[in-house]
């Protein structure tokens, strides 16, 4: 029998691989897919860049906060990098549109991607060009740190309660790790970055419904500028604060598992477990959608003869996304029951089916109310079922194994492609999109990747 | 049998409570510890202004934050308002020399004080003068909030973990309904205020024992000044964000009892069960030093003959304040054995025994090594007792009921004046300390309530 090995806080192995990682020695599919989880952030951040939440947040932050520069992606104004990541990270949280870790329910790009861009940014004032490449590496790094925490503390057995917005919990920790990499600081410092982080650590989803569902990936993004640059100024934290003591992992659960952080770190990768979402709502409510949408296109169905609506979800679905009859968008994000509704009656899942003239329209509203949602407990998050009984007796069922966009049916390239497209233009011409777009999908040679903050205003 | 009142969320009780307080009606008693609260503020946050760790904090948020307007008490930089805000709360909490909410073991002032302050200058360069009682009354809104919604989370019964830092938890939306006064929000925007604060709440008493220990009411008071402003724009959030599914309180403890938010909101007052610390460390160490204090007094006493020191003491000195042999101040700060030790030495346990030299002293950390310490599961967070063996058999023992500073033994308001002139002579002139204690013991009938921060530089 071996001694038990005493092992030292986490925080310490999660230092050493940001310091230790290589981009040139990660797995081709990891770094493929660094290029995609990039891509799709810009998409969503420039999609969401006019709506009224991110007008709102940026009118609210500007009483407080002069003008900086730093980009805020598809919009004029600039911040300093704290205050820029933040609302970049609310615009591209603001369709509920972007990406998830399934497996944590963290929506994981958002935070990290918004704080490396400004703080490439914030390097390149100051003299230091950061590389494409640089920048990517950066979001693996960020990427892990985020999820295996996610992980630790709320993936099945580890008992947090779902109602913790986990991307708030952990984005601002994966956040500072990988502004730390960018910034170059030392095991110390990294250290007390991650701490500073994990003592911010937030985020309830009782702001479901609201602008403020965008607010907490925002918050994690400011957060992890913040703890970067005072654990780089030498500002201390312990090495306990995740995992130790009365750490984050302690407070958050009493079975949160520091396993799920330490085990294969910078040799198995969560990255490869990313899902894009291709409907702008809650992730959960996609089987639904696919299958309503395969319903539609069955033979002899006619929208207008429905009668009634039965669906089978998981239950996250039902714990996340309950909201019957929403009377504004921000409920309708969040609503299986619109979602189901507004496919079955305009075949499509777009941006426009979550718009408030969908979620009101009477035709729409009439099978909203008609639809009754079950919770099989033994569903995974990327299944469900439809079943639709019409007005003559006809019933159309469908059963999703995996969703558009899961792990085991992903999006393709062409299609990540088309949402970016779709998203961008919303913000820029259809030229600067696909220059925009080019430079995304070959950001690896980028001699700059701060080129993506000059191209995307 | 009358039927259940259906209530709604309690924001909206906090948000009437915000918007109907009126000063000239507070309880007279209500007023003056207001003063007490805001002048014992003033004073650790000047006290605090030049420590290395609010040296480090405006290095590294300099190196992102540009400057603003908003003064810095104690130093001559400006920044934004909510990093002002934070900065000022870092520094009165640098020396752990507050105050305390002893039922709910929150620091309150700091994170509503310096976020009062910040938006009162803020409002002023808009043409908006705050009145000295403006503020003070600000200050009480917020500080009810604060401290109610720490019980209703970690009083006895509530039972969420004593780990979670409840100054930051509680803080931020203390600060937003003290800022939400200020800047007259409608009711409807004071909710979404307090819900942005609320999915901010957060810190982790790992922090203790290194410079984060100041972050965290550092991060409540940014929090609070960016959830007003935030929520002011009407950016919305949900009014179920404190008492409702996936609310806060849901979060932190299954039996968290939001009554204690309610019971008595306007009527009674939390602020009456204000403590100032007498001494800058732990506030569950105060006991055990004025028992050791007593005994330098006693006759006989002669410190190089003690031979052991026995503490007893109540269960959170233990859980909070365990360091046995700290080798640094922060360390120190939450050592009972440390200050046991200097007390019985240096007979005092003022700042200076705070710092290193007398940390690392050879004759202290002799009685650090000496002193035991047990835990009385029956002891109230005031009560201590110390015996002290001497070389030559003589046992010194004194069993402390009520700590200096508690509620039933409070400092009196010259014990306060003095503590204001010592910490504020650290960063002004004697004439100016003098000026700024006049202001503030007479702040509730000043025309400017800015007049403080210009005055504090």
């Amino acid at each position: 029998m071996t001694a038990p090995v005493k092992l030292l806080p986490v925080t310490h192995d999660i230092a050493d691989f940001v310091r230790d990682s290589q981009w040139s020695k990660l797995p081709t599919a990891v770094r493929a897919e660094a290029v995609r989880a990039f891509l799709n952030w810009v998409g969503v951040a420039l999609g969401g860049a006019s709506t009224p939440t991110v007008d709102t947040a940026v009118q609210g932050l500007s009483s407080f906060a002069p003008p900086g520069t730093s980009v805020v992606l598809g919009r004029p104004e600039r911040f300093d990098a704290a205050t820029a990541a933040m609302i970049n990270c609310i615009s591209s949280s603001a369709h509920v549109f972007d990406d998830t870790h399934l497996k944590s329910m963290t929506h994981p790009t958002g935070p990290i991607a918004a704080t490396a861009l400004a703080v490439a940014q914030r390097l390149k004032e100051q003299g230091r060009v950061v590389s494409g490449a640089d920048l990517l590496h950066a979001l693996v790094i960020g990427y892990e740190v985020e999820c295996r925490i996610s992980n630790a503390i709320i993936v099945e057995g580890a008992g947090a309660s779902l109602g913790w917005y986990v991307t708030g919990v952990s984005g601002g920790i994966g956040a500072a790790a990988a502004a730390g990499r960018l910034l170059d600081l030392n095991h110390e410092r990294l250290v007390y970055a991650l701490g500073i982080a994990a003592t911010q650590a937030c985020g309830l989803r009782a702001t479901h419904g609201s602008m403020a569902i965008t607010f907490v990936p925002g918050v994690a993004a400011r957060n992890g500028v913040t703890a970067a640059y005072l654990g780089g100024a030498g500002f201390t934290c312990g090495d306990i604060s995740i995992d130790g003591l009365n750490g984050l992992l302690q407070l958050m659960s009493p079975n949160a598992d520091v396993g799920y952080i330490r085990r294969g770190l910078g040799t198995e990768f969560e990255l490869l477990n990313n899902a894009y979402k291709p409907y702008p709502c809650g992730i959960v409510i996609h089987p639904t959608i696919d299958a309503c949408l395969q319903i539609t296109r069955m033979d002899g169905y006619d929208a207008d003869q429905i009668e009634h609506v039965d669906l089978l979800v998981d239950p996250d679905a039902m714990n996340l996304c309950w909201r019957k009859l929403p009377t504004n968008v921000l409920d309708a994000q969040v609503s299986v029951y619109h979602w189901a509704a507004a496919a079955l009656m305009h075949k499509r899942a777009g941006l426009e089916e979550g718009e408030l003239a969908c979620v009101m329209e009477p035709a729409v509203r009439a099978v909203q109310q008609k639809t009754i949602a079950v919770v099989d407990p033994k569903m995974a998050r990327d299944q469900g079922k439809a079943t639709v009984r019409m007005k003559n007796g006809r019933v159309f069922e469908v059963n999703v194994e995996h969703a558009v966009g899961s792990i085991a049916n992903p999006m393709t390239d062409a299609q990540l492609a088309e949402k970016f497209l779709g998203l961008a233009g919303r913000a820029l011409s259809a030229e600067r999109s696909r220059q925009l777009l080019s430079l995304c999908v070959n950001l690896g040679s980028a001699e700059e990747a701060t080129e993506v903050a000059r191209l995307a205003t």
